[in-house]
């Protein structure tokens, strides 16, 4: 991926990370609950059945409020203030289904909504809010056996600290003495290395792959990849080779020391989202004699030159959002088919450059890896 | 521990959850820096060397921001606006080493400080601070082997979901046969499953105290106890049963099954901070075949007469800080050995119903466990 599609994709974060399905002209229907992801006991904010999102926070004194969730180009949701003191709102459309992040702009300044819980993303922790999606099924906490998500700190030399990821286990691993295959996933620009868990809900995911027998079973690794310093437009300014170090050759030898890992290259998959799909694009190409799998969701796509000439991967995997940029995914994968490579598009359906778009791409990810 | 003294403890977290250790009448010291517990890159809120803490909010537009962090009985910090459209402002006085918890009042309305990270407590997620303590170092992350912490989801049918906690492992498990002791250990009312990791640090107090040889490497698992509805004034409602149920029928034998563990009562523990501390004492003499040592943070006492004629505990931790109670503390303890018993009290000076005495508490305790 060039730097073009990079801050394409930064561009479409920063402008359209909240961009809509459809603006729904008739009336709204009253069946809001409250939203899945909100805080313990809280009401709001609430979905309805039709995607729109409702708001309402109270700061009697205040005198205007806005959420950064509403109909792209219209700079979000204006909220109402009643006489009550509460400061009510509605999306004037329907939201895209899945995860959204958001923010409040209170008298000027930016804060999140007291009743949502919070995730990290655009190098801040911001509200989150789920609009429930017709495939939800997919994600959802079920009575399944259950991996594990373990943060660990791992020795990083070259940044002389301690750094930390997550690691997902899945369910029965440590009973026996069987080794397993990694997938090492990273997030986007401005998250962390709790996006997958938290937002993306990977361990859930695939627990319910596993417990279908629709996947191997496999570790997930995720680190921080944004080893420069935070700050808008500091995309531009990214080097791999600081993180490409971390990786590989301060996390994997640690993951492998610590886990029961399988750590031929055949057994070792890269994935990553938006900025992560670009680190995964280097290091593998970089780094081919690490990996077998390599995947990029909504993070730009491979050519058949630049693989030329390396060891050949097992499957390239590219996916991103129908409306992000389909096209350039379907016709990426297709000359690399021509190119004889084992590639495979997936274009998730009514979603952008958000989480709902990650959640499935690793839907159908997860059953192709290492087999 | 009866009603009334978790009804006091409520009160303190409630009211003095922000005492303060002293009031400087002298001139305040110009070194301050970011608190350790700001989000990437955001210079406020700013603590200096004497404990005094600073806020900085952008909200140009709106007319009051208070800071419920502050001297106790002044309800807080009030910021005031500056021409720039920020409000500032310093606490009045010093405060007491270690963390705090504090949200933001603006026009009215509770927010977090967006400069700061978030920590679950009073029931929701609240912006956290850190002042620096002397004896900081002892929950510092160091250059030393770490353990993980894990999130698991154990099945649990007396509550008809799975249930979240986490587990502390010790640097060097899963690399061979080797089976560990299990603390049990529990928050306070209002937090939750996350609270001794994130603002307890128990994971890195357990790494520096198996690095420097003082403690055994144990497991410790952490899991929500608040299994009532969450509200204010809900302790009065509490009762164990329910979570006795989840502890002691579903969580042990989950983490029993699942991880190397020693079974037996000498090697299982239960401690908890506050509402956890009248957890441990409920269940540890309901269960008392289950658990071998007893600890109470900030969270009642026993007495010898609820003890007797049951297995006998192999010890009995009391603790508090210095600002709460510490001669009833002592004074149980001190019949206790008269007893027979083998107790043990630490009072944490100059600390109050905070984290600060409970993570000082986990580092006399940890050595004292499982010998």
């Amino acid at each position: 991926m060039n730097l073009k599609c990079m801050t394409i994709a930064l561009a479409a974060i920063i402008s359209c990370g909240f961009c809509q399905a459809q603006i729904n002209s008739g009336g709204v229907k009253e069946d809001f609950k409250a939203s899945s992801l909100n805080q313990p006991g809280q009401e709001f904010p609430q979905v309805n059945s039709q995607g729109y999102a409702r708001f309402r926070i109270k700061a009697p004194q205040a005198d205007s409020i806005r959420v950064s969730l509403g109909l792209g180009g219209q700079g979000g949701t204006r909220l109402v203030k009643n006489a009550d003191g509460y400061f009510t709102g509605t999306t004037s459309g329907a939201m895209d289904e899945g995860f959204h992040y958001y923010h409040l702009t209170i008298d000027g300044g930016v804060f999140n909504d007291p009743g949502a819980l919070n995730y990290f993303g655009s190098a801040r922790w911001e509200s989150g809010i789920e609009i429930p999606a017709k495939d939800q099924d997919f994600y959802a906490l079920k009575n399944v056996p259950h991996g594990h998500v373990q943060q660990i700190l791992f020795p990083s030399k070259s940044t002389h600290t301690s750094r930390r990821a997550y690691v997902y286990t899945p369910p029965g691993y440590g009973k026996g003495n069987k080794r397993y295959p990694v997938l090492y996933l990273q997030h986007g620009w401005g998250e962390d290395e709790t996006a997958w868990s938290n937002q993306g809900r990977a361990n859930l995911i695939m627990d319910n792959l596993i417990a279908e027998g629709k996947s191997k079973a496999f570790i997930i690794v995720m680190t921080y990849g944004m080893t420069n310093e935070i700050k808008w437009g500091g995309i531009k300014d990214f080097k791999i080779e600081t993180f490409q170090t971390v990786l590989t050759e301060e996390l994997i030898p640690y993951i492998d020391a610590s886990f029961s890992t399988l750590t031929d290259r055949n057994n070792r998959a890269m994935a990553g989202l938006s900025m992560g799909g670009m680190e995964t694009h280097s290091i593998t190409l970089n780094k081919s004699e690490l990996f077998g799998y390599y995947a990029l969701l909504s993070g730009g796509t491979f050519n058949a030159a630049e693989l030329k000439d390396k060891p050949k991967p097992k499957l390239i995997f590219i996916s991103c959002g129908s409306r992000e940029h389909p096209e350039g995914v379907k016709n990426a994968v297709a000359a690399l088919k021509d190119a004889d490579y084992n590639a495979v598009a997936y274009i998730s359906e009514h979603t952008g450059h958000e989480f709902q778009t990650w959640r499935r791409s690793l839907r159908e990810l997860g059953p192709l890896l290492f087999n």
